[in-house]
């Protein structure tokens, strides 16, 4: 028996089960017998957990609604694995687990911190002569993985972003000066403004785009902020500003801070952001007096399927592939990464990279692709956005609305 | 010369423009010279701002076009008309502009203070013979206009947010129960829960549903909601609950005042609210210890004509057509309404009213559609709500977003 298991860890996106859809044909081609879906990713691995995706996938019907269903499919979690040192029985179990069911491959689907587990786990199959292979298939709508061009699920998510932002931009001018309102968008992005970044692909002949875009790439002067819309609100008639989640003010503080609103922390030590929009409206209306208006997109931005990019679903069912492939040659420890050939015509192929300078490392966005003087996006950037938005598939209604692949 | 104009006001909607494709089709249709379009609604045409249609929909392709532009393509006013009493000049100018420009028909597009304005101004030319015509064309997310069987604006609202609750669904579901989070969706609708019923139609055979719906028709019980919250902690892995805006406790008071926090007010002198789902939120973290998540869909709701109703855009086209149709007749004084025949195969037509039965009486959803014990929605409610979100008009896509058509 030759059986290959794969998970899905982190924060959902529109186009992980892509992956997935990637990693079950690859495998079947290549002759595996069993391909596994770890339930809530290795957490419920652990707890031996998992189930065979022939039950689902075997019916191409399926394998169509799978490519248009968002979230993790297999369910996902947000386990950190613990080091060898402090807890070696979990790795005991966890290659038990993998010897029990002759799995071979694991396949780990996930951004930083997922790729940390793969690293952990292969470095500790390497130092106990362990036959098993372990890849890292990227996934994150952060966009901030090192090595790769970009990351499956960021192409959806901005494409969900410019969209939204294009008919938010169309909703905040249907008054005149009269009833200006500032609406104020607060997108995704903890330390990267990739996400926020892409509010700048709404312009186009037929839209002005946002008024400005703030990016933790650089810090937040509020002063110079409501200059900007004191300004503007006389140019104007609609003032819609995208702000990514993660902006911080000189003094090193989160915008969202600036209301000193309890910050709850995750598993990872993450700070728990929200409000940051929010608390940019109430001063703005208090020093400016104008109308406002707190749009947060939230996990909308991440679960929007039923607008997701072809390009993004392509590209995720590519990196899942070819980790199997990869795992198949024999190779292990590896990421898996997007590789841009060309911009024009886009042209993107798939190629691996060594785990361990992966791993914890963030990428973000180019200062030179910001054009900091009048908080916009240069051409730099829509140049390298621009492609991975790119394409439809269009979601299968019923009902009237779409329809998904779930476990039963 | 016979000409006609036609005008857009209050909160703009996905479909709010297929009704000006309606007008203008069938104003052509019927031999009217000039289709004009007041810019900002009459607040613009009393300072003689207006446009010729015929610069921007003789063209086809513009037509599809504006069929898939959501908000108010001439801009959009929220101006209240002025009884005659206080002040008779604003009636004259009006009146003189529209015999300036050989103007016979004058139609209305809105909910229910633009129908009062439909109202004022047909009382002012019969009282005092003059021969123009007003017709008022509904249109209101909020699906709150009584007589019509429903709003044009409506269905397509419903659709966006049945979508967006399956897919916030699958997002939130994605972890296990070790990391439950409940997640609080406010949906626009201040004294109609008509928009957050809608979030009734995003179960499915794939979808279990939202837990609970909090419509503004009942009160809100804070003591029995955490209760709820407490019980489905146990049986669930994910909680997902729609409220609408404008849900009250049995004092009277708006949820999101239980946070005292202060309310502006609109020119109508209505309460703008906001945060009933923040507020929400922050009660359940304290009193459950719970992950919460809240979640405005905020004006996305209304502006996603990436994801319209078919049916709600064929059904605005016609009562824009059936307007022109009225007033050729010579009827004035009147809205048009939709009229169902039909549930299943659903089959609906146009038919007109007295305005004055219509401007300023709210429709709220019948007690007896709804499961009042477990909040959710009875099947007499889905009846009546699935034919409206069906069918979809795929956008046009150019550089990966959806194209409109706006004014030059």
């Amino acid at each position: 028996m030759k059986n290959i298991i794969v998970g899905q860890s982190g924060g959902p996106t529109a186009v992980i089960n892509s992956s997935i859809v990637g990693v079950y044909k690859k495998a079947k081609e290549l002759g595996y017998d069993h391909v596994y879906g770890m339930v809530n990713g290795i957490e419920g691995f652990i707890k031996g957990n998992f189930i065979d995706l022939d039950d689902y996938l075997k019916d191409k019907d399926n394998i169509e609604l799978l490519r248009r269903t968002p979230s993790a499919f297999l369910g996902s979690c947000r386990y950190k694995l613990p080091k060898f040192e402090s807890d070696p029985e979990t790795y005991k179990r966890i290659f038990q687990l993998l010897e029990d069911n002759e799995i071979d491959t694991f396949l780990y689907t996930g951004g930083n911190d997922s790729m940390d587990t793969v690293k952990m786990l292969s470095d500790y199959a390497k130092d106990n002569n362990k036959p098993q292979r372990f890849m890292g298939v990227p996934k994150t709508i952060d966009n901030d993985l090192p090595i790769t061009d970009h990351c499956p699920g960021y192409g959806s998510c901005a494409k969900y972003i410019a969209t939204s932002i294009k008919e938010i931009i169309r909703d905040n001018e249907s008054f005149n000066k009269s009833r200006l309102t500032v609406c104020i968008v607060e997108i995704m992005g903890r330390h990267a403004g990739w996400l926020a970044a892409a509010a700048a692909l709404a312009k186009g002949d037929d839209c002005s785009g946002v008024d400005a875009i703030y990016l933790p790439e650089t810090t937040f002067d509020l002063k110079e902020f409501l200059n900007l819309i004191n300004d503007l609100k006389y140019k104007k008639d609609s003032i819609v500003i995208a702000v990514s989640e993660g902006v911080k003010t000189t003094d090193g503080r989160f915008v969202c801070e600036l209301n000193d609103e309890d910050l709850a922390v995750d598993a990872f030590g993450h700070k728990q952001l929200s409000g940051c929009a929010t608390t940019l409206c109430h001063i703005v209306a208090k020093e400016t007096g104008l109308k406002t208006r707190a749009i947060e997109l939230s996990t909308l931005q991440r679960a929007a399927s039923h607008i997701a990019s072809l390009t993004d679903i392509e590209e995720a069912e590519a990196v899942g592939a070819r980790a199997v492939e990869e795992a198949n040659k024999g190779n292990t420890g590896m990421m898996v990464t997007l590789k841009r050939e060309q911009d024009n015509p886009y042209k993107c192929t798939t190629d691996v990279f060594d785990v361990h300078h992966i791993a914890n490392a963030e990428k973000k966005i180019p200062l030179e692709w910001i054009d900091l003087e009048n908080h916009q996006m240069k051409d730099e950037f829509i140049t390298y956005a621009r492609p991975l938005i790119m394409g439809e598939l269009t979601p299968i209604f019923k009902d009237g609305v779409p329809t998904h692949l779930i476990r039963k």
